[in-house]
């Protein structure tokens, strides 16, 4: 495809953003359209965030021309609009090794440049990362100016009201730039969203403040509060005007986001005057400049590769359903039983799958927004109500929410139903999205129930066990992507609280899976099978509570005993491991391994090559129980699941 | 002191909120004055949190006169204001055994009453709470108005403001009413408190615009529009108006909170019209009514046992300084050597003991106000800028920053130094409170390193060694209350990382204590030495890296190992169980037993009768020791040592 990439003579002379400070405006422009065409080239070879990258090419741009990065420190909130950034900042030889295996992160990443001053990848960090780097140029670390930008959707986090707030009292000089592209992942939900939108609204009127607003900006202070007046009685603006200025902030904006006849002058001004912390509101569109985007329902937010000339994406390979289409459709099926069913989203509708349940219920999902501390305690509050809520949030995002569980909802006994999808490696996003600690941080609740399903079919179960478990909080894990491609149960049946299964009986050693790491235990069951090692193979479906007369029986009837679970230590491993010392089962020996994601963060790649690098493949499964067993030498497994 | 009690002939009358709905207006505030005095000498008997609770007297007595509780839902924000609540609601023949073992909570608590929909005791968690009851209401679940009482510190954090902006989008009835009292534990801080300072500066203009609100109310639709635009005119307040109505609310007030004839009128009218969103703007003096209150700096924030003549409070006995204060003296000696050290508190300067640094350093901590999200961005931002940031946050409230930690901290490497106060069970703040989870939340995190001292002298070396820890983030907690009575060191000296030390050699147990708990222990071990058993006892300082060479050493020269923390389980046995069974010293027989917070919340006591109940006394140690080594009997510690 490289005979396809486009023309490009300008960026081509761009090694570093220092480049851009020579060069006129109109050039600037043109370097702009040259950028747009080269992301759309190499998003096409490699998929990823097309949208929100050709949302901020001007944007990208302009700050590089402007501001002396990486001196001054620029920080991409939730950091997957980041391409262009990244070909401006001598990344651009490895931009096509995008979200791949040993290429460059989708987002930004401290140790991939000095250009990514703070990374990112989760939302609404970015200003108090900004105001921590203006604290330290104003205590004398040799940092310039920080500048915060970050999207309409992101900015309505209660974090980012946070530092919005704490930045306006602190008064340091320093800028956000609001990139509202009116809309985030999905349609923007949430009273700010609308209040932006009626500022975009007031298009013309906004325009002259914002030109005003410049022009005031030149004059001495004195001269500078009187203009300000005047514009307010023009504008027919308070004093108060808008929540940004009431937090604190100067505001300007809004303006077009897209012509740097705007951008560049409003940048320099900013640059020049300000003195305590601005805002400035651009509006961009997601997909900007490439139809097929542009033209998308989602503005390309999340693409696979695709053919530059037509926008048409590779086919995803059929097979199995995915987790989280399993999850949308056993929860539908559990409302259209029962009404007193909702769900709760923040931002993720179809990532989540209760979109599904939306186009039947609509009245009954919640989209919240990036808002996942309120997500968990709203779901308290309908549970408490006498509701049975499932608050559907990624594995990593629940980390937002974590508080909320504990004192809402577990300390409460309130039954919150968690639907904890992108459990474990994630993939192309790598570690800051890995669904690592999920087990662990719930486990020690109090009252909270624990499951995750070893295949899609254990899913619907666990969803219809969820849905009629009322005696206090429940939560269920699955892992992004395919299922095992088990058969379908035609509806979900209750499982029995607390009790595991077995799978295949054995006397040497005694596999304990928890999640949908089963599939790899089952195929390193077969090759130590093959090897002449007797296994047993059990699902413990529940962590907790723990089955513990099918671990007392699996202690004691096996040399070997080997937990599996796609997290990190601390969770399923950890609570056989107190199990199994409070019941002195150790006293006497037994041979305890526990696989769980090693004490490092593991790089993007695919799941498969992930869980490699971790060392938790099938293979390293066998080789644990041989080791475990006191046997030597290597036994490959005879074919590899897929994950 | 029974004799002392007020005189309070109408609130002897008054058996729950009903008897509430017949009274005068004017009965209603002789009852206020009643209720509290009723507050002043019940706290003056048990402590509390006076200065709160008398701020919301009449609040309390106005709603429930108005609205149809517990039918309605009546959720106070924090909770430690509802002394007056619980009068009202049937348990003032109990109020004098508030936050006493086996007495009235000092928050709401749903297992307490009916009347406490919500619990509460974290901050910031009432309005989303509300909404979800109103969802409930609207989909025909049995519950009637839900009304969130929150206070101005309360509502400037994320959550709060997360929850604003879903219920402005939601539009649904709801009422907000926020308890303006212009001060929160600390002075208040941010952009907010300026913001609602603001307002209440416009006073006279403030009470027309409530009284026109009110008066608009009544009118039909189309001339309210009208009628509120020329309230506009007059104000001179713009369409958008406040920050609330700005995030879709109806806007009352501010009216004054401690005048009945203000509040039953707005709250009727307010119950009377509403139809969807409405924030009542009240405003309040913390303390109210009682002068000793009224007059003290903190307003009576959180008294103990006073002589209500004079408010003169019981003085805490002498003896060993608090780990709070360590903390506070070894940052502050820290700080003086190193200009790049600076702290950050989320509203907690005097709480975490940084109120000390703030006093000789007072440009180098941050107070961000109720905002641990932000707190810990903030600090990361402050250490990729080069700063030596301390976040100083309790451990039950470092789990609102729980993300920030894992993905702007942690998968960063950035040197944040945390400083975890109130670890392990706190007394009369109860289960709400309790530092349980810090341990495991932080111990899987890759690059982490975990400290917890044995005693206060241990806090200031690793004080000292956090200072000094650029490598990457790095954690030490320390309980509540007073230390061991140790000698104190001159200066703190750094420990090397991830190693622990032997306090005594023994041969037949051997107990690894990790942090404060390490006094039981050795009671323990005295004890157990008194009754024969040869006993080791190891302080691991570390959790992480754990000391492997000290670990392999105990579990080889022993025949049992006994692990002991302040926390749950997850956390410090649970890194040791990984480890040993990673290193195959479980194969041939080890009796490892781990002692940790079980499985239940613990309810409020004194600390050391919280651990009795925890089952983590020094005779709970001997009792373990003696069953993992298969001995019988009990054996007494000799004596006790304070925990």
């Amino acid at each position: 495809m490289t005979d396809n990439r486009p023309e490009t003579p300008l960026l081509d002379r761009i090694a570093g953003p220092s480049d851009l400070r020579g060069m006129s405006d109109g050039d600037l422009a043109k370097l702009a359209a040259e950028l747009r065409n080269e992301v759309i080239s190499a998003v096409s070879q490699t998929g990823g965030h097309l949208g929100s990258s050709l949302g901020v090419v001007e944007l990208a741009v302009a700050i590089h021309a402007v501001f002396n990065t990486p001196m001054d420190k620029l920080i991409w909130d939730v950091g997957h609009q980041c391409y262009p950034h990244k070909i401006l900042t001598g990344r651009r030889d490895r931009i096509r090794t995008l979200r791949q295996k040993d290429g460059l992160s989708g987002f930004t990443k401290r140790s991939e440049s000095e250009h990514d001053p703070f990374g990112a990848a989760h939302s609404s960090t970015s200003i108090s990362a900004a105001l921590g780097f203006a604290v330290g140029r104003d205590m004398g670390r040799p940092t310039g100016d920080a500048i915060a930008v970050i999207g309409d959707g992101a900015i309505s986090a209660g974090m980012a009201y946070e530092a919005l707030n704490n930045a306006g009292a602190e008064g340091r000089r320093l800028f956000v730039i609001l990139n509202d592209n009116e809309m985030s992942i999905a349609p923007p939900v949430g009273a700010m969203s609308s209040y932006l939108s009626r500022i975009y609204a007031s298009d013309p009127l906004a325009r002259m403040k914002a030109l005003g607003e410049g022009f005031e900006k030149a004059m001495p202070a004195p001269m500078r509060q009187g203009a300000k007046r005047a514009r307010q009685i023009v504008t027919g603006l308070s004093g108060a005007g808008t929540v940004f200025e009431e937090l604190g902030f100067d505001y300007v904006g809004p303006i077009d986001g897209h012509d740097l006849n705007q951008l560049l002058p409003v940048l320099r001004a900013a640059r020049t005057r300000a003195t305590g912390p601005v805002l400035i509101h651009c509006c961009t569109i997601k997909g900007k400049g490439y139809g097929p985007a542009e033209g998308a329902a989602d503005r390309g937010h999340g693409v696979s590769k695709f053919d530059p000339a037509t926008g048409a994406q590779a086919k995803k390979k059929g097979g199995a359903p995915s987790y989280t289409s399993v999850f949308g459709r056993a929860l539908t099926a559990e409302a259209a039983k029962d009404e007193r069913i909702v769900a709760v989203t923040a931002a993720m509708p179809s990532g989540t799958g209760v979109n599904l349940m939306a186009d039947r219920f609509p009245g009954r999902v919640f989209d919240v927004g990036i808002a996942e501390q309120h997500a968990v305690t709203f779901a308290a509050g309908m549970a408490a109500s006498g509701l049975r809520p499932f608050c559907a949030i990624y594995s990593t995002f629940l980390q937002r929410g974590y508080d909320q569980v504990v004192h809402d909802v577990a300390l409460q006994k309130l039954p919150v139903r968690f639907a904890i999808d992108r459990a474990g490696l994630v993939g192309a996003d790598g570690a800051t999205h890995a669904g690592a600690y999920d087990i662990a941080y719930l486990g020690n609740l109090p009252g909270m129930t624990l499951m995750a399903p070893g295949d899609e079919a254990e899913l619907v179960h666990m969803v219809a066990t969820a849905a009629a478990h009322d005696a206090g909080p429940i939560a269920f894990r699955y892992p992004r992507g395919a299922g095992a491609g088990v058969d379908m149960p035609e509806r979900g049946e209750l499982l029995e609280i607390g009790k595991g299964r077995v799978l295949q009986e054995g006397e040497d050693v005694a596999i304990l899976s928890y999640g949908a790491h089963l599939q790899e235990c089952l195929a390193a069951a077969e090759a130590l099978g093959a090897s002449g090692v007797s296994v047993s193979v059990a699902d413990a479906r529940f962590a907790k509570p723990l089955d513990s007369d099918l671990l007392k029986r699996l202690a004691l009837g096996h040399r070997a005993l080997i937990t599996v679970e796609q997290g990190a230590e601390g969770g399923f491993g950890a609570i056989v491991l107190h199990a199994l010392a409070g019941l002195g089962l150790f006293d006497r020996g037994l041979a305890v391994r526990t696989l769980a994601l090693p004490d490092r963060n593991i790089e993007q790649a695919s799941p498969e090559q992930m869980y490699e690098d971790a060392g938790m493949s099938s293979a390293h499964i066998v080789r644990l129980a041989r080791q475990a067993l006191g046997l030597g030498g290597d036994v490959v497994p005879l074919h590899r699941t897929a994950i």
